[in-house]
């Protein structure tokens, strides 16, 4: 038994809560237009009432034509005491103009008590009068019930006098919430079937948080108890553990259980947009995420390769192509030669694992690894040292020496210069370029003979530190992910020094570019 | 209705299958003895018949006396048409004289006819045959059921016929693998407890996957139905989506749920032994993790941290110090006044939220944090900053310039030096030095000045682009984590040149070491 379920994005209002997130109005407008075409059906993206930058991006985002979003504009009920009129908190949540908003609430009698310091009959009051005011103005309005499930377990009578507060005051639909996600699977089913069956003309929702690792199964058992709204965020992210994670909940919902929950044409957009948005919120994207990480359909260990081969059911469990991913074969000791022959028969389709060739590879490769380079996370630079040893790589140009002076405070307005040599075609050429930093200077000083690398841009660029307990001295790991209009490719260099192990990702990089 | 419930990790064998993780034998050591402190029951810790490394790990891990651990070797069935006696790879795991076993074995029907390429009947043989040698050999056997659920889904007669020839072999516990990790909670849940009703007298384990973000859920739901053994890996590393987490599901089932899983004592130590596994593991450690990230219990949001203060059950599911972790209160525009008034008044308690320095300091945060500073993860800087704009730092000294060269190919043996000149008691002292590397370079330089430095520790380096669009000349963040017997420290600096980044955060890191 399945039934419609609505998504509802909260990724730019409870999402933003998280350490290290901050949006400007112009990445909350660009995600907005990725969660419509992903087929989001609400997108809750603003307090206007505690933060008022957010009304410029409620202004704004009225000029955007959305396909299935609705926006919510997000406030708490009034005042205790006061009436929703007169209510600035309130007032501002309606300049921003949305067709809908979210209004929270409490419900567990403990919270009234102690946090809002008023009486039970009181909060009810604040409840049922905001949003009888709400509706009045003309909006469809949800009701968060915060701390619902700490309260049912508390008091499961007043949890409930809380919902139907909101329910007289006209609710569309009723969110239950697991503030602090203490709240178990089969907690949430019991207690979000009692309360669908209470309330039946009235649209029931979940949003859960992740503090017991649980807010996926949470959401998914709510659905299965009958919720037809479930509220997340791309990614999870959220304040402490993260909010539920709408990018393993939709495809669960869909493509496991049956729940019609986006377009069925938009499900491939999944894995494109979680990379956008924490490309957006510049953080590393988690490559362990189900559905949507890199190594979600990454497969090591020969023996489940050859499994997977055979046939890709064995250890998938539903394909990558689905929500926008790809499966990928990594390379390692345990993945075997296996593995690696696969890679270097993409370039030498006439190799065996016995072919000396092949052996050279693999001792190289051991070499390399013992020093610190990991090819997992670099495929670029691994090609490239495959084609370097099977002579079919021609390198543009052999470094013979260069020379980096960084000057503090900056010289002339410049804080870093660079010296390089290198031989092209048999000559030695030696050029120098200025940069804002040294991997800069390097970097334009190799611009000066190959102009075609100014359409090249640095997409990440990671250093971590391998052997912590030797200091500043320690050695060092560069990973550079680089692209262009057409692609992108990451390539890795390892040194005790950062300047010389990003010059040789840079390198790699560069040579990658000019050779495809 | 609980019950105990022993762990088994899995971290040291089906963990290291992950990517970018690889363990040496001192590694491996190192986290067998964190595991016991902590009272796992089993530590599953290599395939010494795959990976022939794996003996000298057993020959020494015998050396060592553990309290609560039992080790495990890990293995698989015979060969198809053979004998047990006559296989090498079981010859190779008696040969790792562990206590205990782990066998896998075929339990879908389509895996052995498409896969393992036999006979229905054959598999049955072989799963039986092989536990009975082993029993014969005295080991305690613990049959690993691959793809139960799904071989349970497609054929429940066939499935339960293999667990069948196990038990009929001596199997000490039957463990029911979701390998693919596609299954869901009310399926592990409806499974499990048919598996425990008709095998009572053997123990039933689990052992999950995170594919669809679930396997924390799935866990704690198979031991809700009977299950008596929990498989998984500290902070849930595995390949793919990794494995079910134990840092969750243990604090989960015991202080959530009441399940004993370790002693009660042990539990503190939670947070730490996570933390030790990322770092020897040489992964971030995940802040957004279920009870052991550093986000688990950090607050941010005024009005969240006013009611963490009136009382922390409002947002806590569990108190931090209970799993080893710290509740942290967050700095950010968020946040507001009163968070970051908190961390002045550590400084100077006579200050208001009026006073004309708080709002100095605002100003001064909001300016950084614009040009791209981050205080969150950089206390330490933030503590500094406060302390400057009181008047209550006196600088040990202030850098007039520098300048770092970096050679390639090395001069005589040196790739980089650094000359700096800084202000010491109103004179100018100018002194240089060589390094491995130019961070290294300042910091030796430095270091002739303050010996003392010599103590400290660099045990993070990290490196961020902040806006990747311009390439090689994006602004880049370094976070530097620091060190000395006694504490460790966070600092930051921002600049567009990565040396100069790293400067500013290493000058901070030392004058908080020489400042406390």
């Amino acid at each position: 038994m399945t039934h419609p379920v609505y998504a509802y994005d909260t990724t730019l209002r409870d999402g933003a809560q998280a350490q290290g997130i901050s949006f400007s109005v112009d990445d909350k407008l660009k995600i907005v237009r990725k969660l419509d075409e992903l087929g989001i059906t609400y997108i809750e993206a603003g307090n206007p009432g505690s933060n008022p930058k957010d009304l410029e991006f409620f202004e704004r985002v009225r000029e955007l034509t959305l396909r299935h979003a609705r926006i919510i504009a997000f406030g708490s009920t009034c005042k205790v005491g006061a009436e929703p009129a007169e209510d600035r908190q309130l007032e501002s949540l309606l300049s921003a103009g949305t067709p809908a908003v979210a209004i929270f609430g409490k419900t567990w009698d403990y919270q009234v008590t102690a946090i809002l310091r008023t009486t039970l009959e009181e909060n009810l009051r604040i409840i049922r009068a905001t949003l009888a005011w709400l509706k009045a103005q003309g909006r469809e309005v949800v009701f968060d019930a915060e701390h619902f499930f700490d309260g049912y377990k508390a008091n499961p009578d007043y949890a409930l006098q809380a919902l139907a507060a909101a329910t007289e005051g006209g609710a569309d639909s009723l969110v239950l919430c697991d503030t602090n996600g203490g709240s178990f699977p089969d907690e949430i089913f019991e207690i979000t079937r009692a309360v669908v069956s209470r309330f039946p003309g009235v649209a029931v929702g979940i949003h859960c948080h992740n503090d017991c690792e649980l807010a996926v199964a949470n959401s998914v058992r709510a659905v299965q108890a009958g919720a037809s709204q479930v509220q997340g965020t791309i990614n999870g992210i959220g304040e402490r553990c993260g909010n539920a994670n709408l990018c393993a909940i939709i495809p669960n919902l869909q493509l496991k259980l049956g729940f019609p929950v986006i377009p069925a044409a938009a499900m491939p957009h999944l894995t494109p947009v979680a990379r956008f948005v924490s490309e957006v919120a510049n953080v590393e994207h988690n490559d362990k995420a189900a559905y949507v990480g890199a190594d979600a359909f990454a497969h090591k260990g020969g023996m489940h390769i050859d499994a997977v081969k055979k046939n890709p059911v064995s250890y998938e469990h539903v394909p990558p192509e689905s929500v926008g991913n790809a499966r990928r074969v990594l390379m390692s000791e345990v993945a075997g030669r296996s593995t690696i022959l696969g890679k270097i028969n993409d370039i030498d389709p006439a190799l065996t694992k016995d072919s000396p060739e092949t052996h050279a590879i693999i001792e190289r490769l051991k070499e390399l690894e013992h020093e610190g380079y990991q090819f997992e996370s670099a495929e670029s630079s691994f090609e490239l040292l495959v084609r370097k040893m099977l002579g079919k790589f021609t390198p543009s140009f052999e470094l013979k020496e260069f020379k980096v002076i960084v000057n503090e405070p900056s010289v002339n307005g410049v804080n870093s210069s660079a010296m390089i040599k290198i031989r092209v075609d048999g000559e030695d050429e030696i050029t120098a370029a200025e940069g804002d930093g040294p991997v800069n200077a390097l970097d334009r000083a190799l611009e000066r003979f190959y102009p075609q690398l100014r359409e090249m841009r640095l997409t990440d660029y990671k250093v971590r530190v391998l052997d912590s307990d030797k200091a500043s001295a320690a050695r060092v790991r560069v990973l550079i992910e680089s692209a262009d209009a057409q692609n992108s490719w990451s390539t890795i260099g390892v040194s005790s020094d950062v300047i010389d192990a990003s010059w040789r990702a840079l390198v790699d990089a560069i040579e990658y570019k000019l050779a495809t």
